[in-house]
């Protein structure tokens, strides 16, 4: 949680943490999971989770994906049974310390309606893969399989502002510019916006990290996965055990040297950094580096909570009978 | 070619033929390749595709792939030194008759521009996933990496009609709707089509295809790739070899038992395809429905193919004194 707010993404920082410990009073997350590997070959396994947070449930499988990739090169593992896991690229970025490249996907509770669909069937789904760099920094790419997260909704609608055309859809699946339509029985939508800008191109990458993440490993998936939220309730009718994860691990000197390789990535990361930039832009960015300068930024001047994310964690201090340090701002 | 043309994605079919023969002429492709590995451990390969048609290529590698599969799981072949490789999905799917999932993308020459960049720096990269169910047919994903292809923009330049905004930028990289504007010095730009639809998700998913296929490998990426029309030269200071490519194939087995993972396909589908329409639309489909309608009508009914492209057939025949078949259309 700590890392996502270093790097800027706040809706999976420290703010969370009431909403997991909510989850765990009403006996939706075991707080000391039994995590085990339920089926192997050398280079895959599946890992049930026991209910953990995927927080704790991830790394594991991760480390899991590595020690296979040690032994025959790449390393893939499948979980099930787990819960909320937080950024995907924390878990994509464990690999890279390793010479190793890290892929992270997770499915998610159903906020997304495919192309053509009405109903909400898929999570935002997100894809995270790390790729390690010489002397460059990596290049860590993380992403939501829709166009955005369902938090720039809320922002326009606290500013009493149109969402952009592309963005989500009403309850009869047409396109809409109210930022109030997605809890009004509407939906997100695929990367792509609309089927003219290649919406069902997203929903071939949701469905792809849905079933790798859950048809793999025996989780719930689409519209059975259950809610990451304690005021709703999941499915009366699960089709696996809990939300699935998928993480992966590439040796680099599986393919060639890896200084060769890093080297070659210098190459192609300064060449797409110095490039042209688009009238009015200043520079193209390489994935990855907007979290890296928030986090070069926060980790020395701290992190900024919203006074009700304060209040939240000051809360949670009294219930737990724990000292709280003084607030700064 | 023949597999293209019958899924109705006339682009790579047998339009290219002349293409390719124009390349093999010039002597830009090697029509009788010694394709061999040149680095490997259990679960991964590179192939270098001694400068052979992709076509032929990538077959051969993921037939490598699939063998590692059967070994150790999973099997992931980088290749160099190739040439175009047709369409993404057909490699893909050799994986699905053996019960694995198949996977397959390329990288291409440069015609698209990353997010902020008035520069073209990555091809279309296409991404192909196929995934084998039970009764249903395979769930197959084959596209583009960008909000559409080049063809697209042909179409409506003939048409005298606008492209939509969020297709394609000009040459200072603003958005364009001239469908033009990619010949006068533009390009086609990530899927998602603006920032603030999310391209510059796009563009991570096709620089992962680059990394990928060309990095791992030792291949040409970015704007070094050399282009695929005979009337182009490629670049005088290559950072690698041809073009690259990266086949998988993951043993459905290596993660839960082949019948199981496919009865979870078949609900997994069916709950999709069956789920309530948007206002207007007949019915969801399911990535790879409709390349299989289209084959379907093909099949029975023949291959529709356009004056131009049968007289470029006919000149072949005569060229190298082949008998033409007559022409019905």
């Amino acid at each position: 949680m700590i890392d996502a707010d270093l790097k800027g993404i706040d809706s999976h920082g420290i703010a969370r943490l009431p909403g997991y410990i909510r989850l765990w009073q009403k006996g939706r997350i075991n707080p000391s999971p039994d995590i085990k590997v339920v089926h192997e070959t050398p280079s895959t396994a599946v890992i049930d989770g026991d209910n953990g947070l995927g927080l704790v449930v991830a790394p594991e499988a991760m480390k899991y994906a590595m020690f296979k990739a040690e032994t025959v090169g790449t390393g893939w593992v499948a979980v099930r049974n787990s819960n909320h896991y937080g950024i995907a690229g924390y878990h994509a970025l464990l690999a890279v310390a390793n010479d190793m490249i890290g892929i992270s996907m997770t499915n998610a509770s159903p906020l997304v309606a495919p192309t053509f669909s009405a109903e909400r069937l898929l999570g935002t789904n997100p894809i995270a893969i790390a790729i390690p760099a010489g002397q460059q920094p990596s290049f860590v790419a993380d992403f939501a399989t829709t166009t955005v997260a369902n938090g720039k909704l809320e922002i326009s609608k606290r500013k009493q502002q149109p969402i952009p055309f592309g963005w989500a859809q009403d309850k009869d699946g047409k396109p809409s510019t109210d930022a109030g339509c997605v809890e009004q029985g509407g939906a997100l939508v695929p990367l792509g916006g609309t089927r003219e800008l290649g919406s069902h191109k997203g929903y071939c990458l949701g469905s792809i990290v849905d079933i790798f993440s859950a048809v793999f490993s025996g989780a719930n998936y689409g519209p059975w996965v259950p809610p990451f939220v304690s005021f709703l309730e999941p499915t009366d009718d699960p089709v696996g055990k809990g939300i699935g994860h998928f993480l992966g691990a590439m040796r680099i000197d599986a393919f060639r040297p890896a200084q060769e390789f890093k080297n070659e990535m210098d190459r192609w990361i300064t060449r797409f950094r110095n490039s042209k930039p688009s009238a009015g832009e200043a520079q193209v960015l390489i994935p990855g580096d907007p979290e890296r300068i928030m986090y070069l930024a926060r980790i020395k001047d701290g992190v900024p909570l919203l006074p009700a994310v304060v209040s939240n964690l000051q809360e949670l201090a009294v219930q737990f009978r724990l000292e709280m340090p003084e607030t700064t701002g």
